[in-house]
């Protein structure tokens, strides 16, 4: 497996496995892989005769810097977990490449990002199109990996793929979780063994979404009322938001009536995570 | 010469290209073409395999429905230009393709379009960028040609390109003129013979900046007065701005110090005009 740090190496590699006609699948990270992570590359692995991993803590993503600077970081250790997986390439490039003296240009999204995480982190998806599409022109992949958990996030770079005419296949896999159903994320290793336990209750009223769904109540205030209380029981918890949205538009629903989702996120302690379903 | 309007059929006779290891030139336009798009052509037809002159009048890059209404159309015309020019292929695709429903992502330059045209037309340069991208992306060019009479916009698309790691040249082309030294464009069969005397002006007031520069003026206030008061002499102009930038980052200058630009926008009667000059 090939470590490479700097783009024109990349884009080398690239052509090389392009002139070929060899395929290439991307799975875009920020580093401090989990089993989520894994269950991608695997997913590369199966359906691509190459598998780039990206691993990058892309700066213009976060919102605030105190995140950025607590947000974990461990390289050799993500290397030799994709090294595991039989990946093709690790590739690692430093902020000075990524974003050089007087970079100036940014890829925007202007309906998808109005809602959900995008109306309490601005900028974030922002940040997020603008270094995928960065990823994607380097690798040229023609199939991309992504993890439901960031459902809107992979809703973005759907309608990016699509709007700005590039012929990629992005693929949307289900969110790993651990036993006690918590979904895996970086972030799930800041918590507290008290925080933890109380972190169950965002897959809860997730379970209970979807068991009021399949009791057939469409009302949407009914059902985030409910989603409310069982995340209000735990302790440390501090609701950002609990929306039930259409699963293509991400329009707020007040009656669910086609494919929709329920998404929240919630602060858990001073560590905020997200999770969704979807209900159909 | 093939016509095409379909993406997909651009994208297929893109990928034969590619095949054949046969190198892409790319000519964008808005139609109406001028000896200045002509001299795009035809350095294209220089420097590639294939050259593709895309013909598409891009509705987001103008700032006002008045201008966009009376911007002139005559694909047929257009289309018979460019095959005495030994093109390859003319991409004309429609709107209902290029701006989908749902469309919802743009590109976006954050610093060289808040001054000169990006000041006084608003999201001009975002629509430019925009669609500059779809169309690198749906025709993959090696090189692509612009005009230097649209001197910000090549700017921005020169950053656009390193900054979103396209792997394009940019050429920027030298204006070509009428004989008495106003710069060709498509906005000139607006004017009338009164205003088309007037427009002179235009080219008078660069040759100014040129004079007084080579007389080892450089202070930027007292050039930009000499320009004025050209301009001001003619009958039917209202100034829309004159500027002195640094030529690589559109900075306003005070002293010239380096590679400058001076360029200038001026209504005649209700055609807005363009031109620049470099000051080096």
């Amino acid at each position: 497996m090939e470590v490479i740090t700097e783009i024109n190496e990349m884009r080398a590699r690239v052509l090389s496995a392009k002139d070929r006609k060899r395929s290439i699948g991307l799975v875009p990270t920020m580093g401090v892989l989990h089993d989520g992570h894994i269950s991608l590359i695997r997913s590369a692995r199966k359906e691509n005769d190459e598998v780039v991993v990206s691993i990058y803590l892309n700066p213009t993503q976060f919102d605030n810097n105190d995140d950025f600077d607590k947000y974990p970081r461990q390289l050799n250790k993500d290397i030799d977990v994709i090294r595991k997986e039989n990946a093709d390439v690790v590739f690692a490039p430093c902020t000075e490449e990524m974003y050089p003296e007087g970079f100036c240009t940014n890829v925007t999204d202007d309906r998808l990002s109005d809602t959900m995480c995008g109306r309490v982190r601005p900028g974030h998806f922002n940040g997020v199109s603008t270094i995928v599409t960065k990823l994607f022109n380097i690798i040229q992949p023609d199939l991309a990996y992504f993890g439901q958990k960031d459902y809107q996030q992979s809703a973005i770079i759907k309608r990016l793929v699509t709007d700005m005419n590039m012929e990629i296949d992005i693929r949307v896999c289900p969110t790993v979780r651990e036993e006690d159903g918590l979904a895996l994320s970086s972030r799930n290793g800041r918590l507290s063994p008290e925080e933890r336990q109380d972190a169950l209750c965002i897959h809860g009223s997730l379970l209970k979404a979807r068991e009021m769904f399949a009791s057939n109540i469409r009302d949407a205030k009914e059902i985030i009322g409910e989603m409310t209380s069982v995340i209000k029981d735990a302790e440390y918890t501090k609701i950002d938001y609990i929306s039930i949205v259409n699963a293509d538009t991400l329009e707020d629903l007040s009656l669910i009536n086609g494919k929709a989702l329920a998404a929240v996120a919630v602060w858990i302690g001073n560590t905020r995570l997200i999770d969704n379903t979807i209900l159909e």
